[in-house]
């Protein structure tokens, strides 16, 4: 099943550079393994913070709820879920 | 999956009497049916007004759609529907 | 350039039912055509109503504003328009 | 009498893992007491976060107040709780 | 059970005076009905319209939902229910 | 006159137990004196949290301002302060 | 005491020029009274639409109720109110 | 003064075509008067709708407001008025 | 030009009982000077919290903001700035 | 293309007075050469807050994310994004 799903991260403003930068690198090798395992068919940075949006794939919104708690930056995250249907325009025919 | 659905329905005030019966009998039809399938796992009524919050269940968010576009009082009807997981607490053990 | 474009329709419950049809086809239409040419990259129904999120694709916002007002029902519709940058996870690499 | 609950625990990012887990904990078997005494008689995670929605059963608000406020992550949440009322579906007949 | 209930009533402008009048003294006889039973323990205008916040009294919320169905104005209204809590400075002691 | 007054409290929940306690007590004290002043007319428990909504009396905005800001939990409160009417189902005849 | 009133009219965009004008007539020639006898205190237009602040003196809430109530356009209204309390700069000294 | 208006035009959908397009080309002639006349500094578009965001200037609220009035679509609208300040990075140096 | 200013101020609640007199203080002498000085007009508690609305007068909103980011308690307070119109009740005649 | 941005800055109000003058000479710096480069066409201060409203050019929402992340201010910004589109008043004609 297609969820779309909004990630805003809010990071404290004076957190070190360096806990920052390890987080966000963390954060990047998981999304990487999201998109290649697929569990992330697609997904865009919402201009001007650090928050996306995107279209998650996972079998049921349990599965779901587990691929996204496994980011580094959820504990500092608000999360969006919207299940998503076929459309007709998708359905072909 | 299930789902957790809000139906906040509002009739024109000044629709004849008969009308009003009319969509309320088949809505109520249609509801029992979907009660039978066990599309409509449960049910409650929010106090107040023709309002209900419900646990749907369907393969997916494509099936709810048509599930829920089927009821009669569904051109009077404003949506609301959220993707439930699994609770640790439900998950046994 | 990419943006996520929601619109929600909302027909008046006692359109009779050609009017209806008739609209629901005209949108289709137009909305295979935006498919075939690629300016609707994705579309997902929203679940529960006619109402749907999609990817569309447009050189700007004032070409992605006609591809918008040409939809059959757009004076029924509440567009909500957000632009879409490239994320770091699609960046490639 | 039936109510709808929904808590979102907001627990400080940089929480020390030793108490996350034991806080975790403690509301976990806090919440099994409740399992099994019937207080909560459904409960859903809401994907995305440390977040639910549930069917909780009390005589009354205040009642309901207790339970709730016994929760061992109450420092951290947010509750919002809505009063149910039995639908027509669920009446019999 | 104590429920705080809020009713907004928006009757349409140029609803012609007598049938604004005869619903309005219909609410009255009603809303009368309801305080001699008790079911409305205490009610309040909200100053600039046809609005009020009031105390209601019932079994539970099934018994709430059809009391405020009842009353003849009720086609017109935005209703909302709030499940009120014994408060420890009314438990005595 | 009477207002309607919903407080919510949020105390830090890392606040050491025996300062919780100490403004907790603190409060209830100050609570009873309004109660028996006649300044807090009703009040109930809105279930979940550390919330109250309570009809007060007092001569006008500014004796309620005085009286609200002398509660000890005031540092941590949000107020909502709505300015009540006599309803005519109250005003006898 | 003094309340902040806000006010916003919403007529409909057909309404006949000769009925729009009636109303409005009626409207200034009401408000004018309401200035005269003091009840509005100062009045602002909030630029763009038919909408007002301003700040209304009555002996309370039931009063101010029923000066409201009294406009014209109150059946198109939109009404906001704000009790006010007296301000330590205004308090003297 | 500068202000950011934002307008918002919701003409019926079943508007007669000649109707809608006699309004659109007031509209359309009065902004340009506006335009040139300095009132309108910039606007642009909200792509997907009737709807736009400009910098207007005037003496002060009072000739914003009836400038705005004047717009021929001005009763299907709705306005948002931001008072704007200038900014350290425009004020030179 | 009058601007109506809603002004929120949140210190902090565990702030030294020293530090807080001394804002506060500073506050209102700062306030007392804006008052002689006519750029504060009127102003009201918002009863229940540190919380005004008052009418200030300005040349203009880069004048008005210079005014307020003046306040002792500035860094600590939401902001709400809405500039007024002159009402044609108050236009005389 | 052109972006509305809005940018509202909290800084915590206790920051010692040096490292506040310090990040917004920096800010300053910063936004004099994105004026310069022409990213930032124009810009307004929204009066009463460390708050603007501008108008940004970039080649995508891409490209203007990279931007706005760049200001030193960025950690403690809240910031909200609006793609322009052309309007007819400025299509020339």
């Amino acid at each position: 099943m297609e969820f779309l799903v909004r990630i805003d991260v809010a990071l404290p403003p004076e957190l070190p550079a360096a806990r920052r930068a390890e987080l966000l690198a963390a954060e990047r090798e998981h999304g990487l393994a999201l998109r290649r395992s697929g569990a992330i068919e697609r997904i865009w940075r919402l201009p001007g913070g650090l928050r996306n949006v995107g279209v998650w794939v996972a079998d049921d919104a349990t599965q779901l709820h587990e691929l996204i708690c496994g980011l580094p930056l959820h504990p500092w995250a608000q999360i969006e879920v919207t299940a998503l249907a076929t459309h007709p325009l998708e359905a072909g025919g």
